[in-house]
């Protein structure tokens, strides 16, 4: 559908015009990314970015809105469940990736059984749905889910960004200036629209703070961004900080997860954490500690556990960041499971028109049916899935015909697959006619957009209710249709808006 | 007074953490600059600046403050004047200065000689009064005026960005952090304000539009900025640019005098102006054109004729921008005149409070008196004095011993030196204990700093009233004080803030 719409084609001239524009407005309202690592300093650059925003259909968009405050309550009742199926699942397979997520499992387990801390019955949690455009068939379009993150989703505050950037850009007539040409932004039905991600995260945040500053009593918390060293994308973190200060008067500090001994105080009476100038942290958010690359010592995870025990709201805590396991995505796929927590038998329809097959790779009939295809190495089957590990961050997973080499090397043991799901690719198609901007270069290429959907949810463990639950925004990346991730930061992405018609 | 007060005394780490907060922030927020004219495109960096705001006395910046409207009144009721005594001034020296005043002064009259191009009655200035702070032997001080700007007066953007990071650091207790150790941020009644120049100029610039269009009976008008080619200062114009699309819908468009002809049409009917694009230009906003340099070609004076010639409403007129003449200034030095354009007794004493001595070098009295000065050359009295050609962007003074010598030498005939004017030294004591922070570079050094009161009047040549006067906000910068003049984009001074004690 997207693909009949057409683009500005803009002159020499006018390309440099609007290229001029990108830069001045991008440096100027922080919608920008550090270079490399060399010079974390004074100097920065614009972010990875596309001249206009891509067009996507506006059902499709709404669609995918209008499941986010399902997929939030998904998710919460997951965690809220009273027999803790989430905890059950992953204990299945957690020893079978004994570097991350069965060090995450172990730590919650300790979580659970410790007797000393205070616990904290409130858990935020600001998450992100990323979807694909399907194509079908007869040229209809469908959106279908690729993960559901839960924890350190960002781009929120860039989204907000580009997003006005693209508004800018065509409230100014930039996107017409060339004439009436039939490109699609003389269309009148055409929407440019706002991500509000950055205030509706920020929000969330606040909303974490004054639960907290109610339920105990203070007043002038802040709260605790934990971050990696040497972060390229730090100002898409800071414009949270930012909002939350100018907004709300909101204070927070940043650590990395191995200052958190030297720089964090629990009072072990009542456990409650304050940062080294004294002030109480309501709230820790997490945007790192999603990777094990974040865990360079054995300190780093006892850190992790410090924090967990503690009475401040997690965002997110160790169960909440483990229900966004890929495991977990796959068995959801199952309708069974599904409707156990959203049992609005419309809601978990419309849930499951977002989902593509994913096998796991376990010993059930989906299992051993997903173990043989592998085996049996169809080139022209495994060129429709995608192997995933359960990991964060890109660059994990194994594509196509790659997939039964890979996992013949390096698990002989087939017991071993079970650590990863095998997905159905997305059959996204790439559209043409919109241009990526990177290191002052311009690149005219077929590009891949993934849209991710920001929410948030506010549940409570004692009375087992969802206190909040919003939509917050959104995200449009996009990458060169031939490479097979997008992240932005990692260098093969860029962040874009949305043009809705 | 000021030397009183005391600065952190921060540790290496604690520089550390407010040097990444300050980048960070900046970078975030465009209180940016561009670092060097090879690469005006995709990379940034953190303006010039001081870590802490500067401790000043409430009262000194009160008066400045206070004084604003009045001062905006005297230039407005000059440019007002039924007998245009500022022209007739004008006259008599602008042939002295041929390269700029002569051709400027040569403009305006073939501007009020013109019988074809239906002329504009309102006037809008966007203006910036500068003062140092005057340190007397008694240890009181008081701020003596160093100038009146009427043309292109910069750092309304960076300045209400400078200040919010200094209110963001100073709230963060980033100041005050090292513990009780006398330094000044402790003091309760310390007050770290924010200038609000930005969003003021922005409104100003809106009232043009308003009126132009009510006059005009015009809707989406648009505000052409003149400004220079490869401007590093771009981001404190382009800041103005957003606040007023983001807060008004107003449109601007940017070009530089040379590029005049090419994308500026003419109704020759009814002399309205309008870009390439067709939008219909309300306001022409000089952020350019202040110097001879702007003017590379007989065309780009053209140009500037065929601008004033025009209906926009523009920000200066030639008469306005000659109105800014420091020759206009020294003769508001004189009592007389200046109560011919402001009466009240209470409101003329209070400008001369803020006057130094400034000499002309004419044929009268005190011109007489001063080039005797200065041909006695006693490097005693002239370490007294700066020597001022009628010039603006800095880097055109003459100080001390500097002045015989250079007088002498490049204009053997004295009458000549009428060009002129000789202005006593304000004696300003430098600070210590604040620290600035350029090209990542820490310079702890002493500091002079120089106070920039913003404010705009918008006058009627036919009702001959003012229908608009406003204090716009404030700018502090700050330079090394052995450096003698103070341009931050040129390369040696920095932006601040205020700390009011
Ligand atoms: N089913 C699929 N069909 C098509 N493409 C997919 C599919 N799953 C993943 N991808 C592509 O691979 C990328 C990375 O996958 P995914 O987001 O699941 O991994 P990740 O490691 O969790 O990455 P991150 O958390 O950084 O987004 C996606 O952004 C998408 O471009
Ligand atoms: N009377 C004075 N006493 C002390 N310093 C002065 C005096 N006049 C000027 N200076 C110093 O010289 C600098 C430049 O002077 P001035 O502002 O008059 O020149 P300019 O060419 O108009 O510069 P610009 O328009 O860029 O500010 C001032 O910023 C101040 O630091
Ligand atoms: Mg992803
Ligand atoms: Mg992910
Ligand atoms: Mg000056
Ligand atoms: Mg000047």
């Amino acid at each position: 559908m997207t693909s009949t719409y057409t683009y500005p084609k803009l002159s020499d001239e006018g390309v440099k015009t609007i290229v001029n524009e990108i830069n001045h407005y991008a440096l100027s309202n922080g919608l920008v990314m550090y270079k490399d690592t060399n010079n974390l300093a004074n100097e920065t650059a614009v972010a990875p970015i596309t001249l206009f925003p891509t067009i996507i259909s506006k059902n499709d968009f709404e669609q995918a809105v209008n499941s986010q405050t399902i997929y939030n309550k998904l998710y919460a009742n997951i965690l809220l469940d009273e027999k803790n199926w989430l905890s059950n699942e992953i204990s299945k397979t957690s020893h079978l990736d004994p570097d991350f997520t069965g060090k995450l499992y172990d730590l919650y387990v300790k979580y659970e059984s410790d007797k000393v801390y205070k616990k904290q019955n409130l858990q935020l949690g600001i998450f992100r749905n990323d979807f694909l455009i399907d194509h079908l068939d007869g040229g209809e379009t469908s959106i279908k889910e690729v993960e559901f993150n839960t924890i350190s989703v960002s781009f929120g505050g860039l989204s907000n960004k580009v997003s006005k950037l693209h508004e800018f850009l065509f409230d100014s007539d930039y996107y017409t200036f060339a004439g009436k040409d039939g490109n699609s932004f003389h269309n009148e039905k055409i929407e440019v629209p706002v991500s509000e991600s950055l205030q509706n995260i920020a929000k969330s945040l606040k909303l974490g703070v004054d639960s907290f500053e109610k339920q105990q009593d203070q007043k002038n918390t802040i709260v605790l961004f934990v971050v990696q060293p040497n972060e390229r994308n730090v100002f898409d973190q800071r414009l949270v900080e930012y909002e939350l200060f100018n907004k709300y008067k909101i204070k927070s500090k940043r650590i990395t997860i191995d200052q958190v001994d030297s720089l964090i105080k629990k009072n072990e009476k009542d456990s409650k954490l304050y940062y080294e100038n004294g002030s109480l942290i309501s709230v820790v958010y997490f945007r790192a500690c999603y990777s094990p690359n974040d865990f360079l010592s054995k300190k780093s995870w006892e850190n992790r556990l410090y924090l967990e025990l503690s009475l401040s709201i997690k965002v997110p805590t160790l169960k909440m960041q483990l229900a966004g396991s890929k495991k977990i995505q796959q068995l959801l796929t199952n309708k069974d499971i599904l409707y156990r927590f959203i049992d609005d038998p419309k809601e978990s329809a419309s849930l499951l028109d977002t989902f593509v097959k994913i096998y796991p790779l376990d010993d059930s009939k989906d299992g051993n049916f997903a173990k043989e295809l592998i085996k049996e190495n169809d080139p022209e089957i495994l060129s429709n899935f995608v192997l995933k590990p359960q990991r964060e961050g890109g660059g994990n997973n194994i594509y196509k015909t790659d997939i039964t080499p890979y996992l013949l090397k390096t698990y002989p043991n087939e017991k071993d697959w079970d650590a990863f799901i095998l997905m159905e690719l997305i059959k996204s198609v790439p559209t043409s006619g919109n241009i990526i901007l990177r290191n002052n270069e311009l690149y005219n290429v077929n590009i891949l957009s993934e849209l991710g959907i920001f929410g948030s949810v506010l549940i409570d463990d004692k009375s087992k209710k969802i206190l909040y639950n919003t939509y917050d925004g959104w995200l449009l990346r996009s990458k060169l249709s031939d490479s097979n991730e997008g992240g932005v930061a990692a260098g093969f992405g860029c962040v874009d808006s949305l043009a809705l018609i």
